[in-house]
């Protein structure tokens, strides 16, 4: 039989967690981990957020995939620093995964360092990476009905930002039902209305986040 | 700090599945498990196919969710037996929670036994329930590129049914590239394209599993 003896997984995993904030907030960098299901556009709003941010903060990413380096190469062609992630099977990201992928990094000349997670709306949202700021995609196609069965994920994280609004008139999704069903679970997510492809309500997004960047910026200086 | 002494996780996962095979193959059940990302349209093929199969084929239900009855409550409106399994936060349905809501099924009376997984392409594809057929879906929103993303979920599933397919227009999915990439990591795959919105495709879905379930039995009488 296969006896096996682990230390305490989270445990483990919030302690790395805590070094690498620690390394962030040094360096003045905002730390943003993007999580959704698989599909629901997260390398599209990693696109996107570079050519609306492009010249006015500085942007590394972090690409986390089980296999390929399908968004990798993606998001190389930004011309952005890009370090590729490949967790051969584990459906999360951890904090060990995040501080290895940071010694290829110049930490000290970014300003924003966007995480793409596994494309999962269930582990990752275990799994603290010292980021400070946990963004969720849900798109329409999705369906609204998706906050009461993926809790965790949408209690714990500061920002959902509801993608494909161009299928809204193919689809029953009602908006008002999801922001009422988020409201009752997470008063103080802030939610934004996108759509990736028709780049519809992204110009908010990107004004919002550049805020935060200056704010982080502005907390290392005092 | 945190010690804990585990029995190995697959190692038991796989005895209790040995078990649950073998309940299945006595009762002449087909176990259905059925995994797709959140929003794929699960529930939706679970109602689209007891529909179809009504007055044929003896089907009961369990619904796995991590929280909510959401599921349960719409298959129950067709009058069919179902279970709600509530994993509390687990990220896939295992062996023993399945065997637990065998406790609350005539299985003797059953043909087929659909088991809807909880949404997530990662983390079920590791976790063998029993079942005699692995079935996932994949909408046309999340995107062609995904069986190299996730390649397990595609690699190990019997069939695959290409959901949504009404929103190929509104998209730039190209499913000659899909089956092109599936047939390479997969290639005894059974595609469907189907639409459980519209109804596209579906009758040859329902007919190809009608075929099954009738396999199964015979199976049983030899």
């Amino acid at each position: 039989m296969d006896i096996r003896i682990l230390e305490g997984v989270f445990d483990a995993n919030e302690r790395i967690a805590s070094e690498n904030e620690a390394l962030f907030r040094e360096n003045g960098v905002l730390a943003m981990n993007l999580m959704a299901s698989p599909g629901a556009g997260k390398t599209s709003l990693v696109s996107r957020t570079l050519e609306m941010l492009s010249g006015k903060v500085s942007i590394g990413v972090i690409e986390g995939d089980i296999a390929s380096s399908v968004d990798a190469e993606k998001i190389k062609s930004y011309g952005v620093p890009v370090v590729q992630i490949n967790t051969g099977g584990a459906c999360h990201l951890d904090a060990a995964m995040i501080r290895e992928a940071l010694g290829h990094l110049d930490l000290p000349s970014l300003d924003l360092l966007i995480i793409e997670n596994v494309g999962n709306l269930v582990c990752p949202a275990e799994f603290n990476l010292g980021e400070g700021l946990r963004v969720m995609i849900l798109s329409v196609a999705e369906g609204h009905d998706k906050p009461l069965k993926y809790p965790l994920m949408f209690s714990q994280s500061h920002v959902l930002l509801v993608n494909k609004i161009d299928l809204l008139g193919m689809s029953d999704f009602d908006v008002g039902t999801l922001r009422e069903t988020v409201r009752r679970m997470n008063p103080a997510m802030v939610i934004f209305e996108v759509s990736c492809r028709t780049g519809e309500g992204l110009p908010a997004w990107a004004e919002w986040l550049e805020r935060m960047v200056r704010e982080r910026k502005n907390q290392q200086r005092m």
